[in-house]
Parts: C-alpha cells; sequence; structure tokens
C-alpha cells in the first residue's frame, strides 16, 4: 500500500461488526462509515461543486457508463480529470460502467436488482462475450466496446481517487450454474483490470467487487478468491435480493470473510431504513441516490421523519423544515416556502431540497460515528 | 413624498436624456438606471434569494397575478410579506396583475406586444367592465375578479416597496376611439388605486402607468394627466410597437412629459440591444426575463457577443465563459463544463448561466451609470 492511500482503522464495536475509521485519499480525507452522494454525470442534481464542498460530502460517486457517453473520457481527462472538470476539491469514487450498461439493458435497475421486469438482455447489450461487452449507447445508439482494459483505461482519464474493475451483472433469476459461470468471469475480468490497473496506479486506488448473489457459499468464494489478489478495498455488488433483510443475511455471511484492514464499500444501498443496519454490519462506505431523488420528489428527511413538502399542511407554515436542522435551506427559508416552490415548480426548490436531504445524511453518519465511538451501536 | 422613498437624481447628461440617481425604499438603495430581474413566482428562476442578494440585484419584479393563483395572498401576508416569504432583504417591486390577465388572454405577450396572434380577448377573461376584470385562473379554471381595489389590496398583502395600479392593455391593432375609451377608462382605474392606496400608504410606493400605445398625442395625454395625481413614479406601458425603434419613438415624444424629480420604469423591456437607448432616453429601470430565460436556454452573454454554451466549440473550452467576467460561475467552472451540464440537462447548468447573465447586467448597469457620469453618454 503506498502513501496516496491509507484505510486507518480507529475503533471496533465489540457489540457488532460496526466500526469507524478514516480512508486517506490524494483529495482528502473520508471518515467512515460515510454516505457517497451519487453525481451521475459528474454533478450532483441541482447543486454546483462549490456547494457540495461547502456541504462537506466527503465522497461523491460518478458514473464512467454515463461519462463515456457525455462528455466522452477524452474531454474530462483534457480538463485534468474529473476533479478539475468539475472544480471538486474532495475525493471521487467511480464505477466500471459495467453496472448501467447491464441494468439499462435489463430494465430499470431497481426491476432487475428486486428480480422484476424482464429476465433477459434487451437489444441495448450487442454482444457479451470473454473480451468484454459490446453495447449501444443510449444516446445515439452508436456501438461502444467496453472490456475490462478498456474501463480502468477510462477511469485512469477520469482520475478519480478510487476506481472499480468491471463485473457482470448476472439476472436475479439465474440457476446456480448459470450464476458460477457469471462469477468466474467476474473474477477473471477483475483480475484482468488488475493487471492494467498495476501498469499505472497513478494515484488511484482499485476496489474489487465481490459477487456471487444471494448465494453464501458463492459469496465466500468471491471474497476468498478476490481478498488474495492486491485490491486496495472491497466493494459489494451483484444482486442483494429482493429485501433488505435478504441483503442483511448475505452481509451476515460475507462481511466476516473481508479481510478487516481495508475499506469496503456497499453499492447502491442508501435509504434511510437501511443505513443503521448495514453500518452494524461493518459497511464503511455505500452509496446512493436515493436522498436526492427523494428531494427533487419534495421528499424531505427530518429527525420525525419523510415530509412531503407539497402537502397542504406546509402551504403556511413558517417553520423551517426541520426547525433543529442547520442546514443552509433550514436556515434561510420556511417550509412554506419551499412548499410554493415545489408547487410553483421553481428549480430553486430543487436546490434547496438537495441540500437539506445532503446535509441531513450527513449529519446522520457523523451520529452513527458517534454513536460507535460511544459504544452504543 | 415620505421619508420611506425618494427619488435623489444625481446626475443629468448633457448629451442625451440620461441620468443617475438613486431611489431610496424601505429595503434599501437602488442606483439608476438599473435593470430589475423577474421574480414572477417570489423567485427568480433557479437561484435562491441568498444568492440573488450577494449578486446585488438591487430591485427584482415579483408578478401579482402568478401570486393570487400560487400560494395566494393571503400565504404571503401570513408569512410577514414577500420579503420575509422568499428571505429577500433588498427592494422588491410588483405589478397590479393586470398585464398578466389581459396577455394571457390575448395569447402570449410578445404576440400581443408585436401585434401577432389573436386580436380578440379569448375565454380565459370573462368579463371586463367598469368594476374590473373576471378571469378564470390558469391553474384551476376558477373565476377570479381582479378590480383597481383589490388588486391594491392584494399588492398592500405582498408589500413590496414598489406597486402598481391596474391598467386595461389594449390589442395593438386598435382603432383611435377604441384606444381612446380603453385609456380614459385606464385612467379611471389608476385614480381608483391611488384612492385607495392613499388610504393606507404602508410604506409602499405607488408608481402610475403611462398608456396611449403609440400615438405621441394619447402618451402625452396620459402623462399629463397622470403626473398631475400624487403618483410616488410613473410606469410606461402598454404597446410600444411593433420594432425597437417604434419604441424608441414613443420615448422620445413621451419622456419630456414626465417630471424629472421622480423616478420612472419601462415595464418589460431588457434585451441588450435596447438598454443603452432606452438610458439615453431617460429610462431610471426597466425590467425582463430575457437574461434569465436566455441562461436557461444556455445562451451567455458576453463582452464578445452571446455564447450558445451547447455549441461543439465549447466542448474542450477551458477557458471561463467570458475570460475576463468575475462572476461565480466564471470564477469557478469553465464553459467545457458549463456545456456538458446543458448536453446532460444538469439543473446547475440553468443555475450558474442565470448567476452568470445576471452579473453581467448588473456589470453593464454599472458602466452605463460610470459613463453618464463621465459625460459619454
Amino acid at each position: 500500500m503506498k502513501n496516496f492511500f491509507k484505510f486507518e482503522p480507529i475503533y471496533q464495536s465489540t457489540k457488532s461488526r460496526a466500526r469507524v475509521g478514516r480512508i486517506h485519499t490524494p483529495h482528502g480525507i473520508i471518515d467512515t462509515p460515510n454516505f457517497v452522494a451519487v453525481g451521475t454525470n459528474a454533478a450532483i442534481k441541482a447543486l454546483d461543486s462549490v456547494v457540495i464542498d461547502q456541504l462537506e460530502q466527503q465522497l461523491i460517486f460518478c458514473n464512467t457508463y454515463h461519462l463515456i457517453i457525455q462528455p466522452g473520457v477524452d474531454v474530462v481527462k483534457n480538463a485534468g480529470g474529473l476533479h478539475s472538470f468539475m472544480n471538486r476539491q474532495k475525493p471521487i469514487i467511480t464505477d466500471s460502467g459495467g453496472f448501467q450498461v447491464f441494468s439499462l439493458a435489463y430494465g430499470s435497475v431497481h426491476d432487475e436488482l428486486k428480480s422484476r421486469g424482464t429476465k433477459k438482455l434487451n437489444n441495448t447489450v450487442l454482444k457479451l462475450s470473454e473480451e468484454g461487452v459490446l453495447f449501444r449507447s443510449y444516446k445515439d445508439g452508436s456501438p461502444l466496446l467496453l472490456t475490462p482494459e478498456s474501463s480502468i483505461e477510462a477511469q485512469k482519464a477520469l482520475g478519480a481517487d478510487i476506481i472499480i474493475p468491471l463485473d457482470e451483472l448476472p439476472p436475479y433469476h439465474t440457476d446456480k450454474i448459470t450464476l458460477k459461470k457469471s462469477l468466474d468471469r467476474t473474477h477473471r475480468w477483475e483480475k484482468r483490470s488488475l493487471d492494467k490497473h498495476l501498469e499505472n496506479r497513478q494515484n488511484q486506488a482499485l476496489y474489487a467487487v465481490v459477487h456471487g448473489g444471494v448465494d453464501p457459499e458463492f459469496r465466500k468464494q468471491s471474497a476468498d478468491y478476490l481478498t488474495q489478489l492486491p485490491f486496495d478495498g472491497f466493494a459489494i455488488g451483484g444482486s442483494f435480493g429482493k429485501t433488505c433483510k435478504e441483503m442483511l443475511t448475505m452481509l451476515d455471511h460475507l462481511m466476516p470473510h473481508l479481510p478487516p484492514d481495508k475499506p469496503n464499500h456497499l453499492l447502491g444501498i442508501g435509504d434511510l431504513n437501511s443505513i443503521e443496519e448495514i453500518v452494524k454490519r461493518g459497511i464503511d462506505t455505500f452509496d446512493s441516490s436515493y436522498p436526492t431523488r427523494c428531494a427533487r420528489h419534495g421528499l424531505l428527511f427530518t429527525q420525525a421523519g419523510t415530509h412531503k413538502i407539497t402537502q397542504g399542511k406546509h402551504k403556511n407554515n413558517l417553520n423551517a423544515v426541520d426547525p433543529e436542522c442547520h442546514c443552509y435551506t433550514c436556515k434561510h427559508y420556511s417550509a412554506a416556502y419551499l412548499h410554493h416552490l415545489f408547487k410553483a415548480h421553481e428549480l430553486s426548490g430543487y436546490t434547496l431540497a438537495t441540500i437539506h436531504n445532503l446535509h441531513f445524511l450527513i449529519q446522520l453518519v457523523n451520529k452513527l460515528r458517534n454513536k460507535i465511538l460511544n459504544g452504543e451501536l
């Protein structure tokens, strides 16, 4: 492990697998456990980068698939990488692009992970082979080839602090033999990604992606294989099952097989009900577009539950959405004004709601870290 | 004239009617000549009030018609008025609501003022009488009555620093007899508005609206009648003709009939080509949604002309949109990043472009004031 990336464990709870730590990156520290906001197109929706930095959002997640298509990795590379392109000072993580290729092909991400919708690849994936995956751009239909090596190259051009190898996302409804074949291919792809990455680490950390669906044995096999390779951390991907309970059972089986001296990341989970439970299972970071998407739909998080800001009860509510919240939005504007902005479809409503929800998540993980340190979790 | 509102002439050009002054209001000073940004729904589109205050946007224009319908004047009154509702510290001006009632009835505002589109009232105006105008809400179709008195009452509830009496907007294609009838009714409505206003000034200034279309004699009659009444200032409304030239000719005739010791306002004009010309004719303030609307369409104003940010030439442009601009947007982001935000339909692009265009306008009027003071206009 080089100096540019280091996981510093600080405290391990004796009551659960919950732990507090610090990830040191070239763009600063990520306190763990922590929520990772999603900025798919090199932008958190409705916020600019300076505002995100001011919020102390320590890590954001950008999607390589989208950035390959718009603006194209060459544009970002030409600008000096994602940090410089979007003027972000703090850490960034990118994914491989594979998740979007497969999830768009299967229908929506949510449909696939929850085993609803189509079970087969639609025509956006043109060819899936040992080499990689050939797919159609969602923008103009042009064919694009994503291989383990090309994904790493793209992520080298984007220059995030943490990058992720290409994996295959098998459908939830898959027999064991097909799932095993997919797992083995994902492992071969991850090894190729690692080899490519080690040619030029470029001060980036590469996390493996542990697969195996909801099969405890496969998850163990995946962890055992990947943890023997010099990855810098371990992301948990693939299908987590249909329910939160299934996911937690999977984590109960998997987490003891991950090394305590390396950071881990749970891909795509960040709903309010799950956070404390995944943290108890030892998750260090987790990303989700849920808080920002909720914000744009007028769903504001508070200590007293989630408020639908367009409800009539907020029409004359001159208090802040959450009177105890210290965010920019609650400091400056009433629930009545936010209600009006949403009713009038004013863009500033989306911005103010997004600031509030991100602030809420940042406070939530702060509190969870304190709870762990105080031996309460 | 009471203390709460005062026009302070500072310098009268000897080369033109251009002049520099200061309007003192309960919420601070408006340096004139000045551009007034439009925040129809108690919000400048894509910006929140704190940002607008930081931009030093000295006066914003809110539309009573929209606010009557959403959130309703009672909600704003309950919040302590517009300033408190939207958390704005600087001056606000509201209109009577009449302009929107008539212009929506005639088709688009632009169509009507440029004499395109329908020439007759459509069915959104249910009844036009001496009492006032009965119209249908654009939101739910419910009938609403706007009278000179009810408009003043609504604007008392909204509590802007400057308010405007109800007027009738006659179509451009109108014979002289009909135009004269409309003018006379507008004058009666304005007198009723003034009487209502004087019952309780409530620290608000009431500007008259000078009408008469493009008829020099009618404009003079309107000015002569209205300037004999104790209005605090004079707005110029009605049809300005089909072209910028027609408008300037109208101003050439009209402006000598307005009193030099009171401020004036040109309603709905703020395109870049017109600004210097209207300022030369002695206009103190003028409002337009043009700069903010342009911003949301990716049209960014610079010293070197207007840039369409989505054009391919900006794809790799690592400079600011205007390298000499000191706005928040140009200080933090490249043209390439803005290009990408617009291409990816990211909301933050609209915010950053709006900040830039408003900053440009604020700088433009600053420069015009200096030019006048330096005897160059």
